[in-house]
């Protein structure tokens, strides 16, 4: 039912972040900017899943903010789901807390929610329906 | 050739912890303690990958440090590649920093390197043999 659609890493630099990847012998796409987001990325396919990786466009963005507290590192685990609603439900029901009320709507038309850290030992959780 | 193996992710309580991942509906393994590393563990199987929620088992252990610089959160991301000595070489000519010069043996028999953070954007990488 679950898979690791992606994990978010935020970096500086994208160009040096892209390198590492790119002598581990795996393949990068193209760059990509996500206006409402304030961030450039690149993915990075690894088996079923992906490595997303974050460069803030914005010095107020949440990457941009990300980094300068914590540094370069991971940002967010994004697992797939099949049916986000039922999920969400279940969770609002377990009093788990999101990070926004409703179920958003993606570039792509996907839909997800985030997991607020503080329900998710620490971890950006996003859920993402597909 | 890679696929994402695990997450680690570096939490202060495991029952707590635990709890997300059963409310999300997600298996968790029975606990595991590892005393090389001075850790107490459970894996989640997500896909073909699995998360690995870490727990000190004494307060100078490399997780507990952790915690107590970055907080609870995501730890290091494991690759699983097919021949460990020769992403090992090629990193090595590249001027990859690892954690430790040689390929390690775990627990179970696996060959493990780890990427230092520097040189991968911030992310301890974990390479393991698989």
């Amino acid at each position: 039912m679950y898979q690791i659609d992606h994990l978010g890493i935020a970096v500086k630099s994208l160009a040096a972040a892209k390198a590492i990847y790119e002598k581990l012998g795996l393949i990068v796409s193209a760059e990509e900017t996500v206006e409402q987001e304030q961030v450039r990325l690149v993915m990075v396919p690894v088996g079923e899943s992906r490595l997303e990786l974050l460069e803030a466009t914005s010095p107020d963005s949440a990457i941009a903010n990300f980094i300068a507290k914590r540094g370069e590192g991971l940002h967010h685990v994004c697992l797939k789901v099949q049916d986000l609603s039922a999920v969400v439900a279940r969770l609002r029901k377990d009093g788990v807390r999101l990070v926004s009320e409703e179920i958003k709507i993606g570039a792509g038309g996907h839909r997800y929610v985030f997991v607020h850290p503080a329900s998710a030992g620490g971890v950006l959780l996003e859920l993402v329906e597909g």
